[in-house]
């Protein structure tokens, strides 16, 4: 899920990436010019560059604490032997703040939950119920201790668990056909089928996000509580979805203070199996990585108009989306009467429109179609601050800068090669109709 | 590595795929059909169908033994409310033999290598040592139960084994300048400071499969022995490369009659990281999904005649990159010399060239580049047997068959997504440059 | 311009298209078939088939009059032997109405014209004036036989129409900078100081055709009045603007029923050196080339609300860039002002709005940009009636018909050719740039 | 045809281009500062900027004399306020010779045949005959006076004319069935059908470039003689084949030392009807605009073994593709004997390749297909010495430079477009085919 309280973030580190072309000893000069100027490294990343076969790509990271002065001086140095010299993160130096680079670095936000997590608020429901609090803080200890790569180890959930989980299902099911719109509607059942959903299971992270990766290729990570804004939309760069794994305090079934397993699984995750929403939802953490502080504002509350809380039009009517209204019986009624203002949805004005994040929504958004809101997301991300372009290569799991006609040129090339696939895929296409 | 024996493979199950709109009761009566033919299925996978929102796409698998009247009738029947639907197998009613449909349908290879493996030739080095015969159990366990998705586990090499490898590695280490190609000397620095390259480690798989995948979304998975041509191959198309762990035996260090861990690491890992090369290996890999008998030994024959035993024009001169040069120091040198004849790479000539295995090749084929190579290959791909075009999802990790307008339309859209990224990243480079 | 009188039209013949593969003596069977069932042909077409190799495309037209029954038979035959055989036309066996072909078929439009053209209403100030009818058909004259390919012939204009002329342009010009949008701010100086634009000069039509054909590939060809809806949008298909030469009659200079060369050179012709303007009016051209009455007078309307009186944000404000009322003074003052309801442009609504044609418009529809207007067309035009979807070939001039995958993949193979450029184009330009 | 008498050339202008960006005052002062320095412009030409909406591009030309000092210091001047400012032609400050921006730019060439042309030389066989001299002025006289956009006037060819033409039209008839490539002889039947083929009538130049418009977009120029090789390459360009329209000789009808409209008609001509080779034939001519002296030569060359001399591969066996062969019967029946060497086509190989021009060739060329020979070339292109890439507009017939990343995203915005209907009409067919 998602926290509202901005928080300024990112990582601690000085990320410094550059590119320098292949030489005798230039690997090693490089390198010793760190040591040089006295900076300790906490990595040192390279590998082949994908746009010039004659160089190699850095990424540097010099630590919290690294003196600015020094950094400044070796960035000097590097320009004069490298090309692609970037700064990112915190220091006065960067153009950007930090931003993942790759899927594994989202391991870097794992210690960084802002609220909740294993420690509850005085208004928890759970607060003070020290069973609860113990099993919360042994469930989160699954995401405290998460690395990429790994599988989601499973929860073995207790009865009261499962019941409370019953109650919400049964509840929010009866509604769904209704209120939810088509693509929750159309997936459900395989979840049911396949993923374990159902009244008397809470199905496994693991179990679902195989799912989802097969539809989509969106997948889950455990976390333990609430990240920033930030860093949040950040993962979903990667099509990756932060999800919590406990469940809210049996007491009060129908009410949460924060997100749970039952947000996660019945409000988000059934909409990650559609390709346009998975596309649009890529989309908007695509707009954050490198944004200002700023800007992740304006995307956040995007993302809340949206993912959390978006209707959208289907057929001649409207239907619900949002993950916070697909999981809360009484907001997802109430989203589709007379009594809520509905505008179509506008990144530039959801961007700033303020909202309540204690009460029922005064105002929905309504989407057109996800392709429609993902276009649209393109434009607004235009308009944002960052200096650079982005792609997100799927085969590498990892982010390219467009900032040079060699890289774009590299994107044109796959492009390239997918089009000739589609031109022979339709000749075949038609020698077989023949 | 690959085995030049040719065998009929293909999993020994029946798979069906087809698509059904979600109607009331559909999905439902869809699986019934196989319940009225009793036909137990040992799997059924379901996901909402990317290229038609109000359907699902389905694999269903009948096990070995599965009546094939029965299967046929239920074909029939699926026919009538279902769309696209296809077999896949060595049932007579398969259009085409089994292929892995995602990537963790290389967890059914597990168990079907043909030699070695754990056990031994009667000429082999190590036949009559025990100890190396419970070693080679040892390490091969891990394959045996490695499934998808896992981290490889780590192996702790003994001092034998590391001194083996010290005694490769030197020797090779210094012909790999005169003689290899510039996408393996490029790399190999990078393999030594970063994945624990060197004469006296032998790197782990796990490592240095986490570095492929971020050079060019390549991977490793360990496997037991010799994979029949066609499973290996299939592998290729995931950008997935099966990879032995275990190592020759210390008496004979420069002889090994299979693929062991030096010429895996050696030969073939350094070329994975370039992408050209990386491209052109999956296009033979996605050339073979499906393929006949009569064309994967074709395809075989150019595999065998390029990543095991290509070279490749360099500026004016003549480089290696086949693996199975690159770690035989003996046919290494031999091989750039005048002796042996060389003629320009031409997928339709490779693929019916006869070679030996157990001596130095009299003919190799020499690449003009790998660009050129993956072009040609395409060319040839063409011509094979296969009923349709594939195309690998890096997303999803799954193979999309291109065989409808809707399909290819979802292609074509994906595409143009890319081409909206590039188009703007233009004009942002343009503004930045002004 | 336009008319808004909606006729039923479409050119007398029946069009009937097919592709045959050459053999030894199919070409002369297949017309000997038109002889045998005795149609004489007014037109037979053919050259080799782009998609085929193998195969001709044919394009023959049986006049008006030609029996039913015999077409009918003549079809069948040749659906034996021949692929994508088409009708198109009036006659009940084709699937759509006539259309242009080719870019020379709009010869057929000269003798088509509804109203005015050489004949004057009653209510035309011209109407008794004796001199102005012979003038006007002086002038006419030269539509009525003008063939494509010619260059359009010059017209003396006389002192009276040049008086004429020079009233309505200097009343205009003064408004332009203030109300006139910034394509048409922008070409003006150009057409001023290139196209003999002037309070003293009547523009040639050939010299502004020249100059529209090197902005953006439009060009004019000179009409005698009125051509129908469906005649006038299918010429906007070819780029192709077909524009009156006569002017106004001096009596009224600020008063026409009709359109003029002042209404076609002050209103239209600026807008049309835009590209964007350019791509969206050529896109509502190409879904009128065979689409049902019915959806004719949709398109029609849609013309009115953006070519003919469309409004356009600009930064914060709005202005006009109609042709309507960039030729008429009075209104274009109007427009601007907070009389007339203003409201977002969408196709689906300005599809089915009555309007006015003898009084100023009581609404506008604002369009956000040309190129979210071109989107918004093209979404319209897919859910318009016609079967099939059509490419507008710029090199041939024609129209492909994109109605099997081996067409589609023409098209396809064309847009690799231009991205391989694209590619190129960017790794030369990040060489220079290094 | 093709002069191989390699002359300098080019306009003898220099063509300055730049885009300045449109402000009060900004035309008329750029327009002054050629006045104030006192440079006569022989052409200025301006257009909105289609890759920057709020700029102009100017194309600007001083004549031959205008004084090279001072057109420096104009480009000075310039460079402070435009952007793109670049010197084309022969003067010191150009950065590539002279070349055509637009089509009509072509009739700058018509003063400048080399050869021929109304003189003949002294060994022509119609030296001495001065009806013939009066008739090759004559019908010459049209191509001097002709100018792009005007029909070819038609030349009523005597019964002397016709009977030398059937007699090599008869001659060659009857061999192209068993040497002629597949394109010419799948087209020759529609010519002589609708292009007025036959032994007894000479082809009107402009029925022919009808023909060919509609096929592939080629048209026929006429023109009175050689031109030099850089001219008529450029030509290529834009997809215009300048021809001959006189005929040789009645004396020797089976001999010509120049091209006539036998060589044009019955060898080129049918060629340019096939999309490949009409791709393949732009292809040279788009590498030739602005290449230097000694890649013209080059081009030429490769012309020479091409569109002149070429054989093909077809299905097992060769045929004759180039223009020469199929205009001379006994070179036409000698070059698929066993005599001459044949070679894969390499354009690297086939650009510095002698060839003797008054004896038959000892060496053919032999292409793969014209798809493969139109990479060759393009990859060829890429090693010349051009600075820049260039995109040939059908649109607007003219070149345009993709030299920076605002021109590199103009293309790809249009491939966008051509992509988004690719995509539209792939599930409007699905939805067809259902």
């Amino acid at each position: 899920s998602l926290s509202h309280f901005l928080e300024s973030d990112g990582v601690d580190a000085t990320l410094i990436t550059f590119s320098l072309v292949n030489s005798v000893g230039a690997l090693k000069n490089c390198l010793d010019l760190f040591a040089k100027y006295e900076i300790d490294l906490s990595r040192i990343d390279s590998k082949p560059s994908p746009s010039d076969r004659s160089a190699y790509d850095f990424n540097v990271e010099a630590p919290l604490g690294a003196d600015e002065d020094r950094i400044k001086q070796v960035v000097e140095e590097l320009k004069k032997t490298c090309t692609s010299v970037h700064v990112i993160g915190r220091s006065s130096l960067a153009r950007v703040p930090w931003y993942p680079q790759k899927i594994s670095d989202l391991d870097k936000f794992t210690h960084k939950t802002l609220a909740y997590g294993s420690e509850l608020a005085a208004d928890h429901p759970g607060f003070t119920d020290e069973a609860y609090r113990r099993r919360r803080l042994e469930i989160t200890s699954i995401a405290a201790n998460y690395k990429h790569g790994q599988e989601i180890p499973r929860v073995s959930y207790n009865e009261s668990e499962i019941q409370t989980w019953g109650q919400v299902y049964s509840r929010l099911r009866s509604l769904y056909n209704t209120h939810a719109c088509k693509q929750h509607r159309h997936v459900f059942p395989l979840l049911e089928r396949y993923c374990g959903y159902g009244p008397d299971n809470i199905p496994q992270l693991q179990d679902v996000s195989n799912f989802l990766k097969e539809c989509t290729g969106w997948s889950l990570r455990p976390v333990s509580g609430l990240l920033t804004p930030r860093d949040f939309l950040n993962g979903l760069a990667f099509r990756v979805f932060h999800s919590t794994q406990y469940i809210r305090h049996h007491s009060r079934p129908f009410y949460t203070p924060e997100p749970d397993v039952c947000h996660e699984l019945l409000g988000h995750v059934p909409l990650f199996s559609d390709p346009e929403f998975a596309d649009f939802s890529q989309e908007i953490g695509i707009a954050s990585l490198g944004a200002s502080d700023e800007d992740i504002e304006k995307l956040a509350s995007c993302y809340w108009f949206t993912v959390e809380f978006g209707l959208c039009n289907e057929d001649d009517t409207v239907k619900v989306f949002g993950a916070g209204l697909l999981s809360s019986f009484g907001e997802l009624e109430y989203s589709l009467t007379d009594v809520p203002v509905k505008v179509p949805f506008d990144p530039f004005k959801a961007a700033t429109t303020k909202y309540p994040i204690t009460e029922y929504q005064p105002l929905y958004f309504v989407a057109k179609s996800f392709n429609a809101a993902k276009r649209q997301m393109r434009e607004f991300a235009r308009t944002l601050q960052r200096p650079f372009d982005v792609y997100y290569n799927p085969l590498t799991q990892s982010i390219q800068v467009l900032d040079s006609p060699q890289k774009i040129a590299m994107l044109s090339s796959q492009i390239q090669s997918q089009l000739a696939l589609l031109t022979h895929s339709l000749i075949s296409l038609g020698e077989r109709q023949k």
